[in-house]
C-alpha cells in the first residue's frame, strides 16, 4: 500500500486571489493534497492580530479548478485557526505554507507580516509551517525563479521535519538565485516618514511611510544574504523570551512599600 | 542646576478612556512628564499590526486636566510610530509604558497582544519599553494593587536602562501581590472553539473563542508565577531568530536543479 499523500494547508496575507498563492498553490500540488484558506482581501501589515470584536465568515470559493479553496474575512491568523478548527477538523495539516508575499518580509519585517504570521500561527498549532516572500511588491511581480526553490524546501520540511517551537522565514532575491543560505534576522527598523496631507476640511491626515534602515554588518543575516543574490532561510521562534536578560534583571530588587 | 524630568510615552490598546491607561498615566506622572498617545477605539488582539492601506489621523483631546493627550485613529504600533515622528520628533522619550491592559498578556498572548505590540515597536525604536497587564477584562477591573509596582518597575527602568533589543512583559494577578518575578514565557496555546451561529439569511458566521491550554510545567514561567500571587516580569525581545536551530538547517542540501 502506497503512503498517503501529505495534506498541506496553503494561506497568505495578499488575499486569495493574489499571483503569489497561485504559485504556491501550484508548487505544492506535486507535494500533497492542499487546503487554501485565504483572506477575501488584503491583509498586508496586520502582523499576529486576531479578530475578536466581529465574527468571521469563511466560505468555499472555485477560482482554479480541482483546487479546494475557502476565503476568509479575516487576518492571516484568523485563516489558520479557522483552518485548523473548521477545515482540517481533527486531522491537522502536514505542512503550513504561507504566501508567496509580493515583498520582502525579511529582518524586523517578520514582525509586521501577516504572511509570517500565518506560519507562526501554525508553529504553534504544531504544524510544520513555512513562510515565503519575494522581492517584489508589485501585483506582476514574476515569481519563476522562486519556483524550484519553494518546491524543494517544502519537500525537505516535510522529509526532515522541524525543530520543536519553529519556523522558517524564507526570502526571495529578485533575479537568478545563486541558493540557500541559513540566516539570523537582521538588526535593522524601519524609519518613518510620515506623509502629511490635508483632507478637503482642512483637516491633517498621515500616510505611513518609511526609509528601512539596517543597523547590522554581519554577514550571517538575511538582508546580507539577499543583498549577495541568496535565498534567506531564518529558522524563527515565537518564544518572545530574551533569555540572555533573565540574570540581570534578578539582580533588580522590586522594594514596594 | 536640577536634572531634567525624563519624558513618558503612555500608550495601551484598550483605548484612550479605557481605565487602565488612567491608572497608568497617573502613575508615570510622579516619574516624569507624560504624554499619552492612545487609540480612539478598542484594539484588543491587534498584535503587531500596522495601518498601510488608509491614511491616519491623529488629535489632541483633553480627557484628564493638565494631561498631553493624543488619540489616534490606528493601531497601538501606529501611536508609537507616530507619537515618536509627529509627537516627540527628534527628543525621543525616556520610557515608554503601554497598558494598564484590562487582562493578561502572559505566554503566548505576547504576540496577538496590542499592548505588547506597542512596547515591542518602543523597543524597536531604542526606547526602554514596558508592557502592563492585570488579570480582569472588565471595564471595572480594580488596578489598585498593581500602582505601586507600576511605579517601582517603571523607576527602576529608568534608573538601570533595558539591555539593547529587549522590553519588559509585566502581569499582574488578581488579590494581594507577593511579589515580582523575573520569568520565560510559558509554552501555551489558545485551543479554539469557533462559536457558529447562523445569521437572519441563513448563513453561518463564527465567532473566534477558545481555551488557554498551558503545556509548560516549569516554576519559571509567567503562568506559574501569576498562579502562585506574584507579578510576573519577562524580559521579551524581537529578535525571532530561532538561533539554536540553525546548525540543524545548516545540515540540509538543497539540491535544486
Amino acid at each position: 500500500m502506497s503512503k498517503q499523500k501529505p495534506t498541506i494547508l496553503v494561506v497568505n496575507d495578499d488575499g486569495i486571489t493574489a499571483p503569489g498563492i497561485k504559485v504556491l498553490l501550484e508548487e505544492m500540488q506535486s507535494l500533497g493534497k492542499i487546503i487554501v484558506v485565504a483572506p477575501d482581501s488584503p491583509q498586508s501589515g496586520m502582523g499576529h492580530a486576531i479578530t475578536i470584536g466581529k465574527p468571521l465568515r469563511i466560505e468555499p470559493v472555485t477560482i482554479y479548478p480541482d483546487v479546494e479553496m475557502y476565503k476568509c474575512s479575516g487576518t492571516p491568523v484568523d485563516c489558520v485557526k479557522l483552518a485548523v478548527n473548521k477545515i482540517f477538523k481533527g486531522r491537522k495539516p502536514d505542512l503550513c505554507v504561507s504566501g508567496i508575499n509580493h515583498g520582502l518580509n525579511n529582518s524586523i519585517n517578520v514582525l509586521y507580516s501577516g504572511t509570517m504570521s500565518a506560519a507562526v500561527e501554525g508553529a504553534i498549532e504544531s504544524i510544520p509551517s513555512i513562510g515565503f516572500s519575494y522581492d517584489d511588491h508589485t501585483f506582476d511581480a514574476d515569481f519563476e525563479n522562486c519556483r524550484p526553490f519553494v518546491r524543494e524546501i517544502a519537500s525537505q520540511v516535510l522529509k526532515n521535519g522541524i525543530q520543536f517551537g519553529t519556523l522558517l522565514n524564507v526570502n526571495f532575491p529578485q533575479g537568478t538565485i545563486k541558493g540557500v543560505k541559513v540566516c539570523r534576522q537582521a538588526d535593522a527598523k524601519w524609519a518613518e516618514e510620515f506623509d502629511e496631507r490635508m483632507d478637503p476640511y482642512n483637516r491633517p491626515y498621515y500616510w505611513l511611510t518609511g526609509k528601512f534602515v539596517l543597523n547590522d554588518r554581519g554577514e550571517d543575516t538575511d538582508v546580507w544574504a539577499l543583498n549577495h543574490g541568496f535565498a534567506s532561510l531564518v529558522p524563527t521562534q515565537f518564544d518572545m523570551t530574551a533569555h540572555h536578560a533573565i540574570p540581570q534583571l534578578n539582580s533588580w530588587s522590586f522594594d514596594v512599600k
